[in-house]
């Protein structure tokens, strides 16, 4: 991973190309919504600031990735590895402390739920589908997946309990459920560090493959390009994050959303979008390894590093989140991770399987829609 | 599947051979209850009604399947593969559209629930333990028995949002259950649409080796033999499953069963008892993949085409039958799903994983003999 | 297994080596724990009346199944595997009698409860961990764990459904459990006396290379001798259990815990702490075959012949046990069972995946622990 001779300048076949072309398309969204979405907020607020701050945040995610992962890769295996675990899920962890500051503490449990969701469903599942239809049988690496999967059932375990806790106890349970959220978050973020320990140092053989394909997707900037752009965008996605949080209630009313169709489905989708097209691409290059990788690493930082700072993070901030999911995501989450272990388990997948996923997406989509 | 080389009239063999013959058997029966039944409608009606038309439904089940399978068979993998797959579970289509009309809606969702459970542990468990009772290891396609799993794991997540949602906004939900249920069926109906893609087209050759076994076990008639034996077959089952839905409410004073009852463990097993006798031969003839096959196919049918079917034709009736189970429903098919992907998972079986199958299905029975 | 050639007298490498010697570690607790323990019933009376009888079960218990594991030996394979069935958790019926006679019923099944999770997720946790610290990757037979998972599903099917049962129907739920509980049981030993036919006799070839291991492990003692050592610890267990019982009241007034951290945490550690080292041992020795079947076989004891014999024995004592747990237990009974087979998988355990098993355990812990 850290070796020069491994890096492939992917930027020339990457950008100029005839075909498709991902960041193009993602800098010419930013150069148009970004302006758009300020002004919008300053001389037009209400739903529009809404819908434009959250097109303008899909490409200044996907910005703030590709820093994140350029700088990483020149920092070597060992601290770019930390800091792609730690600022891998940046721009997420930015939306969700804004959301939280302004007291929108049931939006932000709601956008963890739907991230967890839109990775291990509508990310993979797009994925699989796309793949699929270009090659009848793809295979990939059951046990990396299968890790996946087990880590992500640790932390449905830590979003049930509270969850479990308050319909049994009922009232009683309020004054208890912030300590043992405390309690279990401590004890993800240590499964976290230790998992990082794990896939840097002690097995890092197991995860050299995965690297083969990164530096076709990454752009040839120097460090000094990547930390600017890495700020840029950062500030960027502070602003915008405030803004789009500012029109949550007037997006509300306009569309007739609930605040968990908000945070579950459309604030999900924001933060995925970047994850989301590096998926696919994977998927049609017959690298499934790492369209899994994407969907499965991503959760994990959703729920065993993003969900747990926020509540440590609450304290200071005075707002006390709790890791209390409502009965519908803990279910949602069960099944998001039933479904994609089973598609995990015998090592291959075709465009059906993608299907399914999508369409267990699509039914929980419905479900999100019809709570108030 | 459709070449004629491959074709083994296996009438003589299956009809004159000295050991048990399960069509002359079925025969049998037909000749003996259906009169009787008939009868009892009109001279004596009540519970014994009930019972001679729950027997005299199994060999008319068994002929519908019959003859389906034989005008499937001369109409190619094609639109074969689809007319099998519309029509292989219609008399438990026929069965639920009495028991709609009737007003019997509880009986019918029990008796969705209790057809997929007779599947994936009754009728799955006999095989296994039958098979393994005679050869000591048996080994099966893992793949295809996992790609069940995975489309029973959506139908699982389609009837157990409802309920949750219910549980969670009380008498509020009314209101959104159907609208909610209808966008679910047709979820679930357009990805049994393109399951059936799949299996007859995009990867048939998946299944081309389960078809070699099929021959063996199909009358030879010729195509209109089979019509005429598919229409007065559908026609008798017609006819008496008017007359058991009628005889329901003596049956449930007389034995002091549940309706749920009722449902779940009766009808579901008048309605499997063709498939669970197919199923062992299978096993039997150490041939585990039909075996399994058999069982995720019918469960998938009626979980993906009857039950979203019937809610669809529900509002023409103007009965508005939802896709709300009760929780002890939900949860006997997570069980069942469950329990039956983890004898799928190691692509082996033995007889101790039928008696877990069965064990996990009497428990099972209890609940539902228990819940008034 | 039974064959003399086989047995290695283990004795003189297993005591007079220089490294850790467990044995001697517990023969010294037992000298110097029993005797206080008595004392402390006597003439101190109280809480540390629980901690010291708490501390001198754990060699009590170990010399029980080194003393019943010796004379089973000597039995040969048909009879010394049904002793081993029998009495192999010996120790813990005891001390559940002694609780259920006091009338702690929900102690009794809180430390079902958490027997097997200590079995499921401590101590398979704490093998992988200490096995995954010394060698990389660790292999182990995928198709044997599998089944102990299949095994511990049913048994989650047994436990869920009278809990599930009394939240749907409430107060008149009460009437019903209790015979719902006797059949469930009697289906539990039923497939409890199948699985020994099944592992005994007409599948004992897959349990033979387990056997191997063991010799070194058995104390070099005489038939007699061990009867006398089981009849001597078995005594002592019985007197020892009934002290900690009388001072359970005592421990919780004082210590703050709850009837149910007591029952699943610290009276289910005691019972398994032999287990607990003799995997974690065999672990280090790269025997992960031998760790994992500890773990699932202790698991299959618990819940399918301890827990349905200590139901039916509640009759004649007027206590009426039944088998409806907590929803907490039975989801961490769900979880444990799901956490443990995502691990036995892919047939490949590393220490991260032991972490993952704690970390599952230490959250358990943590709501168990705020229950009140």
């Amino acid at each position: 991973m850290s070796t020069p001779a491994s890096v492939t300048p992917s930027s020339p076949e990457g950008e100029s190309q005839g075909g498709f072309n991902v960041d193009r398309l993602f800098l010419g969204l930013l150069a148009v919504f970004f302006p758009l979405a300020i002004a919008s907020h300053f001389f037009f607020p209400g739903v529009w600031t809404f819908v434009l701050c959250a097109v303008a945040l899909v490409p200044l995610a996907r910005l703030m990735g590709e820093a994140t992962e350029v700088i990483a890769h020149k920092l070597g295996s060992g601290l770019g590895g930390l800091m792609n675990a730690s600022f891998g899920n940046a721009a997420e962890l930015i939306i969700a402390l804004a959301a939280l500051r302004s007291g929108h503490g049931d939006v932000v449990k709601a956008s963890i739920t739907g991230a967890i969701l839109g990775n291990l469903l509508l990310v993979l599942g797009a994925a699989i589908l796309a793949g699929g239809l270009k090659y009848p049988k793809q295979k990939f690496n059951m046990t990396a997946a299968l890790s996946g999967s087990a880590i992500m059932f640790l932390a449905l375990t830590a979003m049930s309990i509270p969850d479990l806790f308050h319909s049994v106890r009922g009232p009683a349970a309020d004054r208890v459920l912030f300590p043992m959220s405390v309690a279990i978050s401590v004890i993800l973020l240590i499964v976290y560090a230790l998992s990082l320990l794990f896939s840097l140092r002690t097995h890092s053989h197991l995860y050299a493959g995965e690297a083969d394909g990164e530096p076709e997707e990454m752009p040839v900037w120097s460090t000094k390009k990547a930390t600017l752009v890495l700020l840029g965008a950062t500030l960027g996605v502070v602003v915008v994050a405030e803004f789009l949080v500012h029109a949550i209630e007037d997006a509300i009313a306009a569309f007739g959303f609930t605040h968990t169709f908000v945070g579950v489905i459309i604030i999900a989708i924001i933060g995925n979008a970047a994850e989301h097209s590096t998926a696919i691409l994977m998927a049609l290059k017959n690298k499934m390894d790492l369209a899994f990788n994407i969907a499965f690493e991503s959760s994990k930082q959703i729920a065993l590093f993003v969900a747990p700072v926020l509540v440590l993070v609450s304290i200071p901030l005075g707002q006390h989140l709790t890791l209390e999911f409502s009965h519908m995501e803990v279910l949602g989450i069960a099944i998001g991770t039933g479904a994609a272990t089973l598609i995990a388990l015998d090592g291959e997948s075709n465009w059906l399987e993608g299907v399914m996923l999508l369409g267990v997406y699509a039914i929980l989509g419905v479900a999100f829609f019809f709570i108030p």
